[in-house]
């Protein structure tokens, strides 16, 4: 704790002179041995299936060897709730805490409290608001996610749940496996892509890799986004902003979320927001279940105003048993996976890698990695 | 059959003479009353979801009104098989048969034979290879379909079963319903698009989309088929042309087939040639079931070989309740969807009405229309 109000107080002088690169490299340039946590979801049976297979528990990253070689101390566990759990256990004395998005260890203000020589917080994927940031922003912790490493991974995966929707394809295959055939219980809802209109909220770097991949679809495509693209890549892709969200939503038939969840996102389309869409309406949410009011969305489903919701995230994660979205008609959920594809997974491990490496050296990390530095929220969760 | 005859003679002269539109007028310029049946899915409590259902027995194509205020009989039927149905009872003395391929009317040599009156028939969609087309040509039948009518929808269709494959999305949604949450028994096998090898066999209309489609997602693109694609066409999409078959199967980690069911394709994916393959190859075949060989795919499925097989089309359909696709691991098969979305019933609804109009008023169809005219089949079902 001493070091962090050090190193916090430190933050407000440094940021005031304007040399932050000073202050990460005091912050990360402490010697010796360190203790290193992963978080990850297990593998149990599927960690054999795959060599490449690094994202879990039993693959670690691939780091051990790595680290242990050098004399740091790496535990990793999926045991991440309640205060008997694996990660408890080691809060109060570790340095570098490495959790992912898909099996979120949440990082409240009392763990932070509790984590005394805690320093830094590696996201393992991209999505940091399992981390109460505000707090690890005011103990003067370093959070850090490796920005660009599942991107494609997201947008592709988006693009198969529009197409999954708008072609009705869950009770087609139900139909295979239960033994019917009933081509028209699918086809009276099912539309080809193309004329239709797709919106998406935002359009940072996985909104736009989603509007290049639609591109040929030839729909109608707009973004609504706290600021506008690139206009060559408005001209590329065709999209068209919309400044006002509200006005946006009642003309689209597909919906697409990609914002970060935060202080200001959280819980944004309730019951009112979702009146505002078109009756019929497609929503794919790939980005934080908790931007979602979960009762509002499973509402509309079985009334039939969303006539479809997919996505991998939900809140909170795992999902418990009794979770609505796991019960509501007309959707095409999944656990959270679109980011941790194998390739993704190969990724992630390496940025996480580098970063620990330049943490070691006491080097700054890439600047679109950082999430909370200095003391100061990087833009988008602010 | 004194009818066909004479028209079976005449195309044999006029052929000869090179004026077939000559016998396209004789024999579609034959006075009065016609009956024309048509043969779709039925659609029962769907039929009422949505006003734009066109495609089944209850819609009709949205022709009764039109047929029956011009004098002509009109017959829908969704009883296909077996010699007391109710298309085997209007066999006789019907002059159009209208069929889809979601729902087919098997035209079997004997059952023209039985039809003597029979002069035209009409693919609701694309692919007419329900039709013995050896037989229609010899009886002087002609054959169409609504060429283009739903390409665009099988081409989206196909892109959806890429991704479904590679995302490994049916295993994930299962977990959903059955209130399971297990990330490493989804992403032990999931994969980005990015950066694989799809290869797609037949380059013709549907494939041109898909390979259009595929473009941004940065793969490397094969493709086979008899000719090479427009110059224009290759650059635009980076695709590279294969002559060889055998050649290009074990560079793929996709394999989407794009051909038509013939003589020469029939069964043509048998298990020598599925051991050509990559594997843990994906296959996704919206084309015809039967271009498979239904145990050959099934087994490579159980082997692993086949690491996913998705796609829409089965032989018989409706597909039996023991067909082995129902049951063999990692396969993401609906019924036969994927060109029958409410879009393209739109467009093959108005392209049939478009044909029996000119049918009426002895006018030729466009060319590209044409599967059997004038005793001649159409190059892709030589």
């Amino acid at each position: 704790m001493a070091m962090k109000q050090v190193a916090n107080s430190a933050i407000k002088a440094i940021a005031n002179s304007g040399s932050s690169s000073l202050l990460a490299r005091r912050l990360h340039a402490s010697p010796g041995s360190k203790k290193i946590v992963g978080v990850f979801y297990k593998a149990n049976e599927y960690f054999t299936k795959n060599p490449n297979f690094v994202g879990c528990v039993e693959g670690a990253l691939g780091l051990r060897q790595w680290l242990e070689s050098q004399g740091h101390q790496y535990i990793v566990t999926d045991d991440k709730e309640g205060p008997g759990c694996e990660l408890e256990k080691h809060i109060p004395d570790l340095h570098v805490l490495i959790s992912t998005p898909f099996h979120p260890a949440y990082v409240t203000a009392e763990r932070i409290k509790k984590a005394k020589n805690l320093q830094l917080l590696l996201t393992a994927g991209i999505g940091s608001d399992h981390v109460d940031l505000k707090a690890a922003a005011e103990a003067g912790l370093t959070v850090a996610e490796v920005t660009g490493s599942n991107v494609v991974s997201v947008a592709e995966d988006e693009l198969m749940r529009i197409l999954i929707l708008v072609r009705n394809f869950v009770p087609g295959y139900h139909q295979v496996i239960t033994g019917d055939w009933n081509v028209a219980g699918i086809a009276y809802r099912a539309y080809d892509l193309e004329g239709k209109t797709v919106g998406t909220i935002g359009a940072g770097r996985i909104g736009k890799l989603l509007l290049q991949r639609l591109k040929p679809f030839n729909c109608n495509l707009l973004y609504h986004d706290r600021v506008k693209i690139d206009p060559e890549l408005e001209k590329q892709t065709g999209a068209k902003f919309e400044e006002d969200l509200d006005a946006m939503l009642p003309k689209c038939d597909i919906i697409v979320i990609n914002m970060p969840l935060t202080e200001k996102t959280r819980g944004m389309f309730d019951k009112d927001r979702i009146a505002k869409m078109k009756k019929g309406v497609l929503i794919v949410n790939n980005a934080r279940g908790a931007i979602m009011d979960t009762q509002a969305v499973a509402d509309a489903c079985s009334s039939g105003h969303i006539a479809g919701y997919s996505g991998d995230v939900w809140y909170p994660q795992p999902a418990p048993k009794d979770h609505p979205w796991r019960y509501m008609p007309n959707q095409a959920m999944t656990p959270h996976i679109s980011g941790t594809t194998i390739d993704a997974q190969l990724r992630y491990a390496a940025g996480v890698k580098d970063m620990l490496e330049r943490y070691f050296k006491g080097e700054d990390f890439p600047e679109q990695n950082y999430i909370v530095k200095a003391g100061e929220l990087a833009p988008q969760y602010r």
